[in-house]
């Protein structure tokens, strides 16, 4: 059994239970973020915490912690967590009855093996799952994912690790649940967020570090690059090895 | 207390709790249906199932029940909710450990009042909001709702009962809880599927009676339009009375 929070205070995560009338269960009206926990430490949490808050704010949900408050449970929560490696999810929604709902939990986290860090993972490309890179919840981390989900299960069946998925202009966006690097012309580019992509912890990083560059990409871009690398809180950057079903040149991954 | 159903058992709808790890309130990652029930009766549960089993066979969620076992259970809550009018909302998500949840439960409902039904309602345009008419989820009546959400509470701050939706071709679609008809030309026309508009149950029933067509809209025929009605489950028919806070004209609704 393992710590979790939930709505101000500090309980076993089995006893976490959720009203049928939440909003998130009810509209998936809620945002959350996902926390990569090494040894008992959560990382990045002011700029995953910063995200969210950004995020609240568009869809106006206000919530009775701040950003101190909300740290000082993530920590707590992810010095009880699995080690070596855990998950932290937090979830934030409109509630039910006027009071959001606030949650946090902790999960055991395989992190990618030595292979697929050394190989890259595969990807497929999935064209028809389109994002709009003008709609309504753009740049949210929304638990509004079925898309996602959808594209996964189609990854899955084809037994790779992740869906790279285009926008109504046919360009390159990022992953069901990663965003994409791609080697190209002697530089480290990403597409931009107008394309519709989720501002990443990871991506935003390397922009800080000045170690990718913002380009709008297409898939043809996909053929010539000359490695192709996915980003997220929990496996860093890890290269995709193998786009449907054919080899990928690779590199080394930037350091994030 | 009224009763729900849930996971093949009936029991006190107090009792129901959601699993945090259940993929509906992770990912949004279900589907539902609103029924109205008039004295202890669901209405048209035919059609809502079929829309739902419809629904499940595209996100691939599998269900025990088939469509006998869950009008039965829909029956029994019916017959228990409360008078004179109830809406039940059945959810369908793909649960948490590789068993999908089902639930049932049923809510006190007011429906719009005889000054609503004779003097219409207000609705407002909401043309950012844009619904893409190739995306994903289209036609699937899915807990991802959180952008129905923004603009109902848009709709909220303008005192209006409805927000009206365009897509990415500006487009007229459907309401964020409701589908649209256009009393235009000698006719009663509705969007068509293709430019993204869930297939509403009471839309259905009337394109099948042959009191309305499909037929693309744009918002220039809200402004000459003769008429503008709402329509859903619950609410039946309703008129429009005010868009964006000027009168529209008024006809007799279709009899649904």
């Amino acid at each position: 059994m393992s710590l979790a929070w939930w709505n101000g205070r500090a309980l076993d995560a089995g006893e976490v239970r959720i009203d049928p009338g939440d909003a998130g269960f009810l509209h998936g009206d809620g945002l959350f973020e996902t926390l990569r926990v090494d040894a008992g430490t959560a990382g990045h949490v002011d700029l995953h915490l910063e995200r969210l808050f950004a995020g609240l704010r568009r869809v106006e949900i206000e919530i009775p912690e701040d950003r101190t408050a909300l740290a000082a449970a993530v920590a707590a929560v992810a010095s009880a967590a699995p080690r070596p490696v855990a998950r932290l999810r937090l979830t934030v929604t409109r509630g039910a009855g006027g009071t959001p709902t606030r949650l946090l939990a902790a999960a055991p986290y395989e992190p990618p093996g030595a292979g697929q860090v050394r190989d890259g993972v595969d990807a497929i490309l999935v064209p028809d799952l389109r994002i709009d890179s003008r709609g309504p919840l753009i740049g949210l981390k929304s638990l509004c994912w079925q898309a996602n989900r959808l594209a996964l299960l189609r990854a899955g069946r084809a037994g790779a690790f992740e869906a790279i998925l285009l926008n109504e202009n046919g360009r390159l966006v990022e992953g069901a649940r990663s965003n994409l690097l791609l080697a190209l012309d002697g530089g480290l580019f990403t597409p931009p967020l107008d394309d519709g992509c989720l501002p990443g912890i990871v991506r935003h990083r390397l922009l800080a570090a000045g170690r990718i560059t913002e380009r709008p990409l297409g898939p043809e871009d996909l053929a010539r690059a000359r490695a192709v690398f996915l980003t997220n809180s929990l496996i860093g950057v890890l290269p995709v090895g193998r786009l449907d079903g054919h080899a990928l040149p690779r590199l080394p991954p930037p350091d994030p």
